[in-house]
């Protein structure tokens, strides 16, 4: 605990360090971390071959699954696109000290709201080295400090990748220490969530069930999705080809990718349904009509549906069951696509379009921190602007409020242009 | 606890229907709380009345201080303020169905990032019937829910307040049921605390106390700040006169403030000192030197002070001991106020101005849901638009993700005007 306690207070240093930064000095310290990545990539893939060899026993035993083993491991593919991840955020724009209001208040008295890093980030992921260096990369582009902790299979994998990144940053003049450190243990987990003294947002990178973990054990604010449960409505007036080539893209493109339609909900008076069920079956969908359970994550090519009785109902089912992640409608009629948008609860609302379109790159940010279904600071896909937050600088010549209380002052609130 | 789930369901449900409302429906709704306020005035001074004579004893038994009896008390001016409250927030931008961004994807498919309500609003406060409109008055605007807690001694007046605005909504055609409840049981406040499935944000208005409570006991986003430790650091080469007037007004036009001085930072090189100390003592302010503890919110004419050797240290010392609400520089050089702004970590940063400016109204926000030292969502004071948040409407014509994977299609992100 004493011991956690220290490299959150490093942390929250360093935080203010790195919060005074321009934008060249992160962009060289990303390049830096690229180069060290293409010089130290024999070292990351032997590190990388001890935990493979551990976990190869615990897919035998049954302790993890193939599908965790595939994710743990690094090979040449996933190693280029991890350095050219950290290549794409030196091209983004900085998110940090971006003027977004100006405004007079008075003569000489000027308010200016600018963007500003949030400060120390807390990061909890399974058994997927990549995840460092995106989101180690994407902290140093909006200024902020992070202790990660990942997954234990990939332990000497996650080692070698930091002992690599803070070698790399270490050689940029002027770069603060400790932005970016790692813990290891369980009770360093429970420490990190208790920390909200200096931790100021926790992002979980992982699968439902450690995402949930999370969210029920702390108070420090989180940004993530714990389900996706995402439906398609198909109206009454649908295009049959429409609806077939979307649900089949939602469901099978990528089964498990939380934004993949685990719902379909069809009204009682589509006159192609029956060929819709039948296209979709020959895509190897396994159809489930009124399953027990509406809140399932299926993240296979498995899909329950239902159908209803209009399109309140389907807005209802949706808002009832669903996990406010991204829900589409798929008809002709605008009206009703309209009031779907407006009245479906949840970050992506879409019309005649597969709910796999929901990620920060298809949206255009260039870089996902994640997606999130929360309902305060950044919902559904969040960019390196979800990593800000911002401060007000007021600037005058010995103004006092009691000018202003007493009547001797007026403020005139004239907005400056940026 | 059935019961308190049954109203933030009931709470949920009217989110949903009232974040479809036009803003002339809103609007409609507010004249029609002012026009049932100045109706029944009479019967609420009756209510307040009730509450006045239990609270007497309270005073003379010492269970409650006089001004908290003060601050419970109705009269004809806070009713008229009350009155003019809800009217001007009529008056405010509709925060609500704002073109945040929009964007071209591809041909025929467009995003649109629209600003959207929150849900629903849990609000804890202390005996100040007056928040109940208030509160009600901009949940309304921004289209959402709320749940109200005040404190039992302003249960008459609360009761019969809650009753004129729920007369008043049900007048307004259109306007659902249920937007504005209130509860009155600690057991409710327990409720509403663990009610992470229906409340989306809790806002706490009252004491450090009652706000440190709540940011320890809930998993729910809280807006609000526990503390206002502000600062002055009076630089070497401050202005003798500017450093008097500020620190004067910031710690007697309002001592009790959130935004009023705490404490008083002099860099020892600073010539004028002791005329400055000796000013302060002239306006009957108390002045402590290094005191044993720096995180004191006396919320009297009491100030905190010590000589610093830096500039740094006087940053050091409010990144420590500050709380994150406002702090002001006070000094000549105008390279120290842009490091001393870009480097306090607070949610107002001042140069030369009184730290009492920390304000909604005075920022020219129309209204204030109120001050948060909160690192993610909203920071500093809060309005209307920190009761919203934001959904991404996705407008295609079947478009599947398959067709980008395979690199048939192409996305070009091409921004539109908005």
């Amino acid at each position: 605990m004493e011991k956690f306690i220290k490299i959150a207070q490093e942390a929250k240093r360093a935080s203010l360090k790195i919060a005074e930064l321009d934008t060249e000095i992160k962009n060289q310290a990303l390049n830096s971390i690229a180069e060290a990545f293409e010089a130290a990539k024999q070292e990351i893939f032997e590190a990388n071959k001890q935990d493979l060899s551990e976990a190869e026993k615990l897919v035998e035993n049954g302790e993890i699954t193939k599908s965790t083993f595939n994710r743990l491991k690094l090979d040449e593919n996933k190693m280029r696109d991890m350095i050219q991840g950290v290549r794409d955020i030196t091209g983004l724009e900085d998110p940090v000290g971006k003027v977004l209001l100006k405004r007079e208040l008075d003569e000489n008295l000027v308010l200016t709201k600018v963007s500003c890093p949030i400060g120390v980030l807390g990061i909890i992921f399974e058994a997927r080295p990549d995840v460092i260096s995106q989101i180690s990369s994407l902290a140093i582009k909006s200024s902020n400090a992070v202790i990660l902790k990942g997954g234990k299979e990939s332990k000497n994998t996650n080692k070698k990748i930091l002992e690599v990144i803070n070698g790399a940053l270490a050689k940029v003049e002027g770069f603060p220490e400790n932005v970016v450190q790692q813990v290891f243990s369980r009770d360093d987990v429970a420490e990190m969530l208790k920390c909200d003294e200096y931790i100021n947002l926790i992002i979980p990178r992982g699968g439902n069930n450690l995402v949930k973990f999370i969210k029920e054990n702390t108070k420090i604010p989180v940004l993530g999705h714990a389900n996706g449960i995402c439906h398609i409505f198909v109206d009454e007036s649908a295009d049959i080809d429409i609806a077939s080539r979307v649900v089949t893209d939602a469901k099978t493109q990528y089964p498990s990718a939380c934004n993949a339609v685990e719902t379909l909900l069809i009204h009682k008076d589509f006159k192609k349904a029956s060929e819709l069920l039948a296209s979709l079956q020959l895509s190897e969908i396994k159809l489930i009509q009124n399953p027990e359970s509406w809140d399932i994550e299926y993240g296979d090519k498995i899909l329950a549906y239902k159908f209803v009785e209009s399109l309140d109902e389907a807005i209802n089912h949706i808002n009832t069951y669903g996990s406010g992640h991204t829900d589409s409608i798929i008809t002709t009629d605008s009206s009703n696509a309209e009031k779907f948008m407006n009245n479906v609860d949840s970050a992506g609302v879409y019309f005649n379009v597969s709910t796999r379109f929901a990620d920060g790159f298809r949206y255009g940010f260039g870089a996902e921190v994640g997606i999130s279904t929360n309902k305060t600071h950044a919902r559904g896909p969040v960019g390196l602007e979800g990593l800000t937050i911002y401060k007000y600088k007021l600037v005058g010549n010995g103004q006092i409020v009691d000018d202003y209380a007493k009547g001797l002052k007026k403020f005139h609130h004239k907005d400056l242009t940026i």
